[in-house]
């Protein structure tokens, strides 16, 4: 094990890393449902405007609904740490003995007996951080996040619009001539297939893994989810037309 | 404060929660999104087949998406738990006396000083599970999370498809008469305030905030991605109709 993947400091290891996962998961998430609706539309033979419309309003509409999401999904987290952090202080205060026995079990349960652990009991309860800090990490293993939401939503939202833009991009060059215009799901799939790649390789940064499986998984992923909304696209013109 | 809020116990706490809140998010995105489509198509007048076809493929494709996505961040949260962990057993075998020495640290961090913070810092590193858990929790805040990824998964997939298909219920009564075509949309729009206003009342249980205030700020999330889909979409077919 080489010495850099030791831990030697819980910064370095974690403050970059939260808003690069932002980053990955906006964009992949961006990509492939941007990618949905153009596939879907495709599938069904709906033209080129349409693809456009809805490609551009589901960039806006569902970036914004996925950061708001995150902004308080990321709020809640914290919020139900300090709410927590706040009903443990309420019992130090009036449940006092209720909660030196917590602290007796919590480190009779590490192995300490007798009188060290009356002395351990002893100084945790004497300063009432301590103490609470204790009762948060221990009894109700909960650690707050470092995370900030505008940080995490903002992030989300940049990483959306930007990465799902990319399934669209083809289409700006629609109307240049019949021939072009055939082109334009081929080389729409291209360039997804690139950003996917580009954005799994980032995914095998925060999740620490294989960076060919990191891409690959991504790219499963989103062909998948173009596959599947094609398909449904396909099968509904069907039957309209059949109708 | 009432008796019921106070800590009890971890598990009764948290465990049905962690999927309330699969189902929460998973329906707000599913409804929220499903209906940015319909708005986005309504707003460009693009027609009914429309609506359904992309609204369907966005169904499944973007459910699909969002799933998977889901299990792969809860599985990675859970892998990077356990592979630091890993590495902790590692430290702890092999440079013991650094991990002894922050031992002392967090030790005296709290309180501990003299011949009582020796005594502690044996107790702790004479049980390298005690040792490690001490090390994960401390140094480097991490807890491990009691969810598993098919789960949380299976649970969004579910929420959104079930939740995300009632912006397109109004549309199954197309083709009843003309009369009726006018109104899909106004009922759709109802039919998903109402599926938000309850899935809400459901995220304040899991925020464990005001009902009111869940529902409200559910409603206005979609409804502001719904405008935003509608206005792009009605801008962008006002382009192309000038175009």
């Amino acid at each position: 094990m080489q010495e850099k993947q030791l831990h030697s400091g819980k910064k370095n290891l974690f403050f970059n890393k939260d808003y690069i996962s932002e980053f990955v998961y906006g964009g992949i998430d961006g990509a492939i449902t941007t990618f949905a609706v153009v596939a879907g539309a495709e599938g069904a033979d709906l033209g080129i405007q349409v693809v456009v419309i809805l490609g551009m309003a589901n960039l806006i509409a569902d970036g914004f609904s996925m950061s708001v999401g995150n902004f308080f999904s990321t709020k809640t987290e914290r919020d139900t740490f300090e709410r927590h952090k706040q009903i443990e202080y309420w019992e130090v205060e009036n449940l006092r003995e209720k909660e030196i026995q917590e602290i007796r079990e919590i480190y009779a349960a590490k192995g300490f007996k007798g009188e060290l652990l009356e002395q351990v009991v002893e100084v945790i309860t004497a300063d009432k951080e301590v103490w609470v800090d204790t009762m948060m990490k221990e009894e109700l293993e909960m650690v707050k996040s470092d995370k900030t939401p505008y940080k995490t939503a903002g992030m989300t939202f940049f990483s959306f619009v930007i990465v799902g833009s990319v399934p669209l991009l083809s289409y700006f060059f629609a109307g240049r001539g019949p021939a072009i215009d055939e082109e334009l799901f081929p080389f729409s799939c291209i360039l997804t297939a690139v950003a996917l790649a580009i954005i799994g390789s980032l995914k095998s940064i925060v999740t620490e893994k294989n960076l060919f499986f990191g891409i690959l998984e991504t790219l499963f992923l989103g062909g998948i989810a173009a596959f599947l909304a094609y398909f449904v696209g396909d099968v509904l013109e069907k039957m309209f037309v059949n109708f």
